[in-house]
């Protein structure tokens, strides 16, 4: 079976599509793992997993027993799932009341040990499906959808190339656009219809109930320094108290450091990237900050092997930053700090393992990360620097193509 | 007190306040209700309620006991929720373990009956939260602060009416820019960065764990007439199959119908507003579903009158479609078909109640809503229009500012 090609740009209709064998592959995967733990089937309400496991993201129920072929249950719209997807048991459904009955045709019975995604199911709906499907047990489910999603095959990394491609040409723009006197809601907001055109989804997508995914983090200056309600370094000033993270209305100055956080998503495939601008140059501390960000940045991609820790990847970050005198200032100032230098990506854009303090998962071949080493000087300004990358046998090899640099416009 | 004033458009730092008049009301509603329901307290997690009760939206929980003050647990980043909230009780936290600490040094114990907000906290959260609290019952608080929220003060009709104000000059740029050859993601996002330059903050909120609360929801011709994913009356064709709603690569042509449905957020408020656009004149079948549906929208405004019921707008909405011969397309393609004809709308995109079949709640004035009138013709187009109005003893008043009319560009 031949790899489903991207929309040309010249095409009118989406037609990327999730090879039936990429889907059959992650499926098998999700059955073994479903046997080692003793399930007797998990049920998808997650888009996010859903579309991982069907190719599809129409509103729909994904029911994948231990053994024999998953069903996927169509609430609105089984022409098009049928369309996007391989999976052979599509079923459209006019009420969730008919899912019950249709199982119980197709296995007999309700499956009594049942793994629902806890992370994400709010409690009325969880009690809503439990009510409904009667399992005696409902073990959480996505620890083990998220480490199988954690892992990317040959085809995923070739999709984060292509988004990676898109962002390259979004950074490239943002470096024609930048301009004294744009607000950074402005600039940011350029730089995402740019991306818009070339295929980005608008959207990024976050598994948390509370987290946001807009695209352009823009931190001028000051605005760089200051400490707020994103688990990030820093989180800017934001429009208003309402939405107070991200670009807001101070105006780009030359001379100063300009932080451009961006998330890119195409195909569903998210990147997730940082580089710092600046208008007519930098003065001497700043432009020594974003070059350490970089070194700490290439250090840790070359370490990146097979079996290293995540957190020993993060205690590198760490000593890196120490040996440069920088540690006060690295990862958000004194008493704000996150506690992690990168994150897994991919369908989503901040997923599972994290590079983070006494995480013992060893690094594997194929997993992919954000790596985002920065530099916080309260009330001042940040510095610092994100690229995605994967995991190689020979460390880590970048799928970002942004040059690797300070972009002094 | 005096109304907090918006940022002018010279500010370069977000100064928009919620008064403390407004949130002392607000607690002081919510209090009589909690007592009213027998509730001993609430802990409120999701950042939109937190943000309506407390006015910040920093990382945060608030607790508010039927009787006495707020607390409101400050995690990240308790300066600025001392800037936002008018709160006199703003405490900040390392770590969520010290909230029951604090709590018992405050009231002497903690309390047995908790409300929490089960439509939307996750299960393991909610598992984390009672492990914590150690409540004996948890009922579910959000229906209550759900009712709270739909009736809108009149601060708050002045905040929306600042929004239309910044998407009536958005739409006014739509017919500026709209042009043959222009795909509907470049149409969307050159709208969206128009609109982000005047105060949106790029990103629409959204209650649902699954939904999507992107701006621009552009479907021209036929994508106007594809079911899908969403429940809407139509779906487009989207980027790709992982993201299978809303603007996608199809080029706007002249004399067809384009549906513009643009989301618009302004310090937390938002408004949501569709219309048709053509370019060089519309076919006659076209150009009459349009303003059939424009004809259903005037009537049902007028008729949105205190005591009337949702269902009762819903009925007539369906009474009208009936009589001009369009009940068929009306809400959707025969099979394919909305529930509703509105829905209320203020700090989220999309809140109860909902102008729905059967729902018995009788309008009241200051409730605010987004009505939307559509025709979906199946393969063929979509023709509707959607607006904000506040109920008023008199009838609805719009508090969307675009003119309501066909634009032929």
């Amino acid at each position: 079976m031949s790899e489903a090609p991207s929309a040309s740009p010249a095409a009118e209709e989406p037609s990327f599509r999730v090879p039936a064998g990429e889907i059959a592959g992650r499926l098998a995967r999700l059955q073994e793992a479903m046997q080692a733990a003793g399930l007797e089937a998990v049920f998808l309400v997650q888009t996010v997993d859903r579309f991982y496991f069907s190719g599809t993201a129409q509103d729909a129920f994904l029911f994948v027993p231990a053994e024999g072929p998953p069903l996927l249950f169509v609430r609105r719209f089984a022409p098009r799932a049928r369309e996007e997807s391989p999976l052979a048991e599509i079923l459209p459904i006019e009420s969730v009341r008919r899912i019950p009955v249709l199982l119980k045709e197709r296995l007999g019975r309700l499956p009594a040990r049942l793994g629902l995604e806890l992370d994400v199911l709010p409690v009325n709906d969880f009690r809503f499906w439990r009510g409904l499907l009667e399992p005696r047990e409902c073990p959480d489910a996505s620890p083990l959808l998220l480490r199988l999603r954690g892992r990317k095959s040959a085809w995923e990394i070739a999709r984060l190339e292509e988004t990676a491609e898109m962002s390259a040409r979004t950074f490239a723009h943002m470096r024609e656009i930048l301009a004294p006197g744009l607000t950074e809601m402005e600039f940011a907001s350029r730089a995402e219809a740019y991306a818009r055109g070339l295929g980005h989804a608008g959207l990024l997508r976050v598994r948390g109930f509370n987290a946001l995914g807009y695209p352009g983090h823009v931190l001028s200056g000051p605005n760089g320094g200051r400490p707020g309600m994103l688990d990030a370094p820093a989180s800017g000033s934001g429009t208003s108290c309402a939405f107070p993270a991200g670009a807001g209305p101070r105006r780009l100055r030359p001379r100063e450091p300009i932080l451009v956080d961006f998330g890119s998503v195409k195909n569903g495939y998210h990147l997730d990237e940082a580089r710092m601008f600046a208008i007519g140059g930098l003065p001497p501390e700043e432009h020594s900050a974003c070059r350490a960000a970089i070194l700490i940045h290439d250090r840790l991609i070359a370490a990146a092997r097979p079996g290293v820790t995540a957190g020993a990847l993060f205690e590198e970050a760490l000593r890196l930053a120490g040996e440069m005198g920088l540690a006060e200032a690295f990862l958000g100032p004194p008493g704000h700090k996150v506690r992690f230098v990168g994150h897994g990506i991919g369908l989503e854009l901040v997923e599972p393992p994290f590079l983070a303090r006494g995480h013992k998962t060893p690094l594997e071949e194929g997993m992919v990360f954000a790596l985002e080493p920065k530099l916080v000087f309260e009330g001042r300004f940040a510095a610092g620097v994100e690229s995605v990358f994967v995991v190689t046998a020979a460390g880590g090899r970048l799928i970002s193509r942004v040059p690797v640099d300070v972009f002094l416009c």
